[in-house]
Formats: C-alpha cells, structure tokens, sequence
C-alpha cells in the first residue's frame, strides 16, 4: 500500500475524532451564564484532548511522510493507534462530566495506551526503514515517547488519590510534547545525566 | 471516473464509519468502574467492528488500487458495499447493548450483505480487467471470499440457538482474514482437498 | 481555485451526509424481530435517501470533471448545493418516523431545492465554460435535469392528498436517474414529440 | 510539512463541522407545519454558520494555496483556529434554540475568536512567506480582516441590550465578506478618509 493512501485515510479519521468530540458539549437547556457553569470542565477536557490529538496528528504525519513503504504489519498497527485515539471522545467527556478518580483515570489508560500502540507503529516503521534511515536518526533516543507511557501510568495511580495531580500530569506530558523539540529534549538528557 | 475518486470518496465514507460507531460508546452516568460493566460488550463488539471493517478498508484498497477504470457499474456495486457497511453502527450498538439471538442474528445478516456485495464489486471489476489481470491472479479461486459468507450464515441460524456460537464465528472469520494471507489460502485449500 | 479541492471538500461532505444519515436509524430497546418493525419505513428512507445522494456525487464528479476553473460564483453555487443536501438527514428522519403529509411534502421540498441548486451549478459552470464545452455537449437539453423538478413539485402537493403517492414518485425520479442515460432520455424525447 | 497536508486535513475538518451542525436540527415529534415552527430559528442560524464556515473555507484555501511553507507556528495557527470553529455547532445550537442575550453573545464571543484565530494564523504565513510575497499583496491592508473582531465584539456587547441587534451584525459581517472583494474595501476605505 501506498504510504500517501495510509497517510489520507488517517487523516481523516483524525479530522473526524478531533470533531466529533465537541458533540459531546451539549447546549445547555437554560439561556444563562450559569448554565454554561458545569459545561466548563467539559470545555477544558475537550481543550486537552484537541491539543494531544493535534501533536499526535503532527507527529504522525512526519513518521508517515518519510516512511517508503507500507506492509501488513505497519498498516494494522496504524489502525490500532488509531483505535485507541478514537476512543477520545469517550473519556474525554466522561472525564470532563466527572473529574473524579475513575473517570480521570480511564483517561490515562486510554492515554497509556495511545501511546504504547505510537512507540509500536514507530517500531514498525523503524524495522523496514532500517537503522540508517531518515526516521530512525530523527526519533534518535526517544525520550519523550518513552517518558510519556510513564507519566500516564503515574498519572492513572495518582487519579485514584487525586484527580487534579493526574490532570496536572495530563496537561504536563501535552507542553511537554507542544514545546518545540530539540531543546527539552536535550534539557531532559542533560538532567538525567546529572542524576 | 477515475479510479483515485471512487478510493478517496469510499475512504472517506470508511473513515466515518469507523469513527462514529464509537459514538454508541456513551459516558456512564456515574463515576464507578462498575459503571463501565454494562460497556463491555458494546466495547467488544465496537473492537470486532472495527477490525472487520479495517479488513475492508485494506482489502478495498488493494482491490481498486489494480482497478485502471471505474464505469456506472462498478460505482454503484461499491455504493452497494458502503451501504452495508454503514449499517455496521447500528447493527454493533444492538448486538452491544442485547447480546440476544435477534440482535446477533441482524449482525450476522449485515455482514453476510457486506460479504456478497464486496463479492459483486469483485466480479465487476474482474469482468472489466479481463482475466488475465493483475486482479485476477490476486484473487485467485477466492477460498476466503467465498468461505465468509457461507460462515456469516451459518452464524445467522447459530445465533438463535446460542449467541456466543454466532460471536464466535464472527471472531473467526475476522481471524481468518487478519492472519497473512497465502498459508491459511493453501491451507484450507489443501484441508478441501483431503475432505 | 482549482477544481481537484473544490472536488475534494465536496466528497468530504458527501461521504458525511451519507453516512450520519444512519446515525437516525437507532438501535431499538428490545432484542426482539418485533423490534425492528417501527424501523423499517426509517430503513427504505434512509435506501432511497442513499441512493439520491449516491446519484448527485455521481453527477457532481463528472461535472466538477470537466470544469477547468473555479471562480467565486461556481464556489458558491457548489456550497449552496451541498446546504440543502445537508438537509437529508433531517428530511429522511422525519419522514422514516412520520409517513404523513407534512414530513412526505418537506422531504419533496428539500429534494426539490437541492435540483434547482443542482441546475444552478451546471448553468454556472456552463457559463464559464461555454457553448463549445465538453460539458454543454454533455448536458444537451438536460431533459432529466429540469423534469426532476417538475415531479418533486407534483410530489410535494400530492404528499398532501396520498403520501405513498409522493413516496412513489420520489422512487421513480431516483429511478431515472439510476436508469443508464441515453435510453430513457431519448424516450423521454420521443414521447414528448408524439403528444 | 507539505501545506497540501495541512489543507486536506483541514478541508476534512471544514467537512465535518459544516455537517454536522444538521444534527442539531432534530425531527420533530409531530407531523405537522406546526411542529416545524420552533425549528424556524435553528435553521436560520444553521443557515448563518454555514455561510461563515463557507467564507471561512474559501479563504482559508485561498491563503494556504499561496503558503510554500508550512512550520510549526503555522500548524498550531492553524489547530488553533480549527478549535474555535470547532465550536459553532454547540454555539450555533444555542443560540438558535435560545435566542436570548447570554447565548447570542456566546456565538459572538466564538466568531470574535476565530477571528482573532485567523488573523494570527495569517500573521504566522506572512511572517513567513515575507513582505513582497504574494499573500502579503493580496492581504494588503486588510480592512474587512480588522473590522470584522471589531463588529462581533461590538455584537456581543449589543445582544444583552437586544439580541436582534446582535443577530443582525453577524448577518452584516457575513455579506461583507460575501460580496466581491474589490469594491467594499474601496468603499470602506473611502468611507474611513472622508471622517
């Protein structure tokens, strides 16, 4: 399969996820600024969620655009992330109807999971591409998509003592990716070393 | 019509099915893991569509990708395709929430449509590439082509007696498509002969 | 603007009218056969609804084929088209759930709209591309084109004395249009000629 | 990142959300003229997004078809303009089902945001694409781009005297950017010398 077919297709799966989501801010049945009141942790769920799903796209796109050639194995594992990522707009709006433990921390594992079925396609994409590739130099050590799988696990135990650490860690790990590359990488590398 | 529209349309129209099943999906009322009970099965049937319909996805690419022209009838024969397999939200919400003969019957019924209308869009294709095309030789005797259908009606009937019969089938037969293809071919061939 | 994105956007809206369409066809309460009866005239809504729409892509493609600019008239003649076929969900639904007067008659005027929209596109196009176009030889004296029209209007007000009457000549209208094209217009001709 | 990319991901999100603001248009209960009346408003704001979610679209292609370049300033630009517009479907039924002061400056305070979004995201294009590029000539001095923030925050302060009057601004800022280009911004400017 042509990776320009793979690449489309996701696309618009990615369109629609990131689109559908906002269904689930529902107009309230009163006129009023305090009707808009509960739909305010909703609001910033599906800010959240908007934000993870754009790097993810972003960050997809770039992997796809130097991969060559598409196979079985790295079309399925696509479709896996894909997935996961469309169940956003489910605990998205569990979350955000109920930032308490359970909720907060189904968001993390479908997070968590996200990005273990990311670090896999990656993996599959590296396997053909070869050690020399484009890719491969350019993921280079990985640190972010390594630290990332950890600070959700952290982030589901911490729900069940307090949702706002888990969200605090949420929103950490989404700067943590927003902010451009190479320097907080390096940043992170260099703290570790001091370590 | 070019060929590369009828793909981007039925891409399209893939993307969305895919993605609005998960809309069946609702938030729980309450913030409980118990709350999520009630989710697993509509969860478990949305991950067999999903996989049923990624099988699609692939093979349909595959399939128009060898295609160098689409007349009136080949496009009506994948609309026929598509409206089947937009049934798949619907049918996957009822076999979800009622794990019951009907529902899992409907369920077999729609992916025993999708299975011959997939199977006409073949033969009009074939029949415009002339047979001795690159599609041709793919395709071959078609063993999983024809063994799908026969299964999903099988299912049908299965599925008033014991509907865990009938979701067994339809795991297998999505199994049978997801393993690489030439050895489970050979396979059931070679298992054909010896009967 | 180039016609390849105005095509693109086009097909995005197509393929998600067609496929939210189902979104009305919900998954009953009960898991029984029984069940699915009050379905059933949502159901042949939503195959007559597919089938339209099946036909307007069709006939958009080939149009937006041959045009080779895209000035803001054509732009927003294209928009206001894909306005009222955004309507159909709504139409079906009500008429799939009401086969009465009303929802029958607006289901005509939404159709009725979305052919007089259509006939705006073509002039537009044939406008820019003139006399000599491919497209001018193409539409001719576009017979279907300005009867389809005249039938949804005769639809709308019969829908007022029979609804199964309008039903019928919605069936029939998508039926001239599915019907290969040359034949039926030249007996469209011919029987005009002898009365 | 290839802008061709940024446009089809775009263009499916445009899709999407023009779309499904339809499905806040829910089929009455009864089957009467009667029943539609409540629907009246919905449908008139439905109809006013969906020509500002057209203006939008248009330009949006326009701007990004002349983009040779498109970094990660530009890509977030632009997420960031796709989420305010994200949100006219629940701002849109709002307001139509309440056409009251909170909810009617609500949708301004929207169209003031993607406003302000797309100004930015214009900023991030020409910062890029420089002085003498071809975008920075068309944009000029972009009178109806300034003016427009200017009437929706105008129009929010307008709805909690009278909601009407806020209405009839968004619908004033719609055909502004409707009506060909040339002669409203000379007239604008014209009008802005002689004060």
């Amino acid at each position: 399969m042509n990776p320009r077919r793979l690449e489309a297709f996701s696309d618009g799966v990615f369109a629609i996820i990131i689109t559908i989501m906002v269904l689930e801010l529902r107009a309230p049945e009163e006129p009023t600024l305090g009707a808009l009141r509960p739909l305010v942790p909703v609001f910033l769920c599906y800010v959240l969620s908007f934000v993870i799903l754009g790097i993810y796209w972003n960050n997809h796109h770039h992997m796809i655009h130097v991969t060559k050639r598409v196979d079985g194995g790295i079309l399925w594992a696509n479709l896996h992330l894909l997935f996961w990522l469309s169940l956003f707009p489910f605990v998205t709006a569990w979350m955000g109807q109920h930032f308490e433990p359970v909720p907060t921390a189904v968001y993390g594992v479908v997070n968590f999971m996200a990005g273990i079925s990311y670090f896999i396609l990656q993996r599959a994409i590296l396997a053909q591409e070869g050690p020399s590739s484009v890719l491969a130099k350019a993921v280079g050590k990985d640190v972010k998509g390594k630290l990332s799988p950890l600070l959700y696990a952290t982030a589901v135990g911490a729900a069940f003592v307090s949702p706002p650490i888990a969200g605090a860690l949420y929103v950490a790990v989404a700067l943590m990716w927003l902010v451009p590359d190479r320097r907080i990488v390096r940043a992170i590398e260099v703290e570790g070393h001091h370590r």
